[in-house]
């Protein structure tokens, strides 16, 4: 059985961190002081985080369709789809591989997903919200332990459901996080999340394959993307949210 | 890696199986040809199947404490707490320990509990809804495959946050139910709680020192109850939910 050195410690003051299942459970998690990490790894994070490595300038996040066709006869670039589908008025869907630098370095492009961009709304209360895939997995977590804050990761999941992929990461993340004395865990999420990482490391892939989400992509011929979206420490940009965009953090 | 040779299929027509973490997700995994089992291991589900074995005729669940009251006003034997802590006007908690054959055999009592009967409630537009614990794990598993419906084994959690020990009961049920090939599934919920069952079973009661909820029944001095509550089969009985009431199971 696996050990959690850092699940109950002293009395010494310390940061938590917690995983979150579904955007459905986020109120339960309210947390004004803490670090919001927002997961969507098929696709929507893998795709923000590759679209920051390409040279965007600024990304917005918008919730429903109508929005994102509002921006589109504004001429902006739009990324907009449901269930894996690219909406006809929009320039590209959520493929990480539609971000090419050719496409998208130095420009605005206003976003639109099934799970993502809600996932982020939720989040709008805390002390900040970045972006999280495996693409900048070692940055993130080096970067969230020098913030001394609590942490919550928030997985997008499908349409409010738990998802494996998600929750893979989550336990990648929460893992790093915990190799530093300052942070401790009693949050049950976190602990499955971690334990279920354990078991999947070894052959992310291959444990993906499970995954309902597997199926859906399979379904659309999209699977192309799933070795890519779990490739990790591709880059060390952290999207951060501000002023209702995803920007490269600065500090 | 785990194998689900179960998990995709051919054509042959069969029932799927699901669990879900949290009451609080419960709306998006609605389908009322599908048996429930609502599962609240620490401590609501496995005092009720305790209940029964002691003799209980009938057992009323209700939400709100002032239903609770109402009912104790009106002279039935109530069991009620918050929090773990037992509710001034109540005969009792909902440790199993209080359900003796002395104190309910041959009575009707009413319950509310923090977690489990808002679930039972939650549930109330499925098929069927019936009452899991380890208690009673293989009686439940071979009576739900004999129905030959499509099955959602709905966590109680703790205050709409997932937990560790109805997911890993969750685990042990779903296991137990895909061992026959007329059920699949491909709800990523299931094939972790699967997982996470496979890592725990060998000393379950060490892996849920971990639960937070174990932190919560020590810190109120009632953990008495895990090991008795992580007690396979000692009953064949199998609560369900009629008429707004539970009663044994007859056929």
């Amino acid at each position: 059985m696996s050990s959690y050195p850092h699940s109950i410690k002293n009395n010494k003051p310390q940061r938590k961190i917690e995983v979150c299942f579904s955007p459905a459970l986020f109120r339960e998690f309210k947390n004004p002081e803490a670090i919001a990490v927002v997961v969507d790894i098929l696709r929507a994070t893998s795709a923000i985080v590759t679209a920051f490595m390409n040279g965007v300038s600024r990304l917005i996040p918008v919730e429903t369709l109508k929005e994102a066709e509002d921006f589109k006869k504004r001429g902006y670039l739009v990324a907009a789809e449901r269930d894996g589908l690219v909406q006809p008025f929009a320039d590209f869907g959520n493929s990480p591989f539609n971000f090419t630098k050719e496409r998208v370095s130095g420009r605005q492009i206003v976003y639109s997903t099934t799970n993502g961009t809600q996932a982020i709304h939720e989040a709008a209360d805390c002390h900040r919200i970045i972006i999280g895939a495996y693409l900048n997995l070692t940055a993130l977590a080096n970067w969230l332990i020098s913030q001394k804050r609590d942490i919550i990761i928030l997985c997008s999941g499908w349409k409010n459901k738990f998802n494996l992929e998600d929750t893979l990461f989550a336990g990648a993340l929460a893992e790093r996080v915990l190799q530093n004395p300052d942070y401790y865990t009693i949050c049950d999420s976190a602990l499955a999340s971690i334990d279920l990482y354990r078991i999947a490391k070894e052959d992310l892939l291959g444990y993906i394959e499970k995954a309902a989400q597997r199926y859906r992509l399979r379904k659309n011929n999209l699977d192309d993307v799933i070795e890519y979206c779990h490739t990790y420490d591709q880059t060390s940009l952290i999207p951060v949210f501000e002023n209702d965009s995803l920007i490269p953090l600065k500090d």
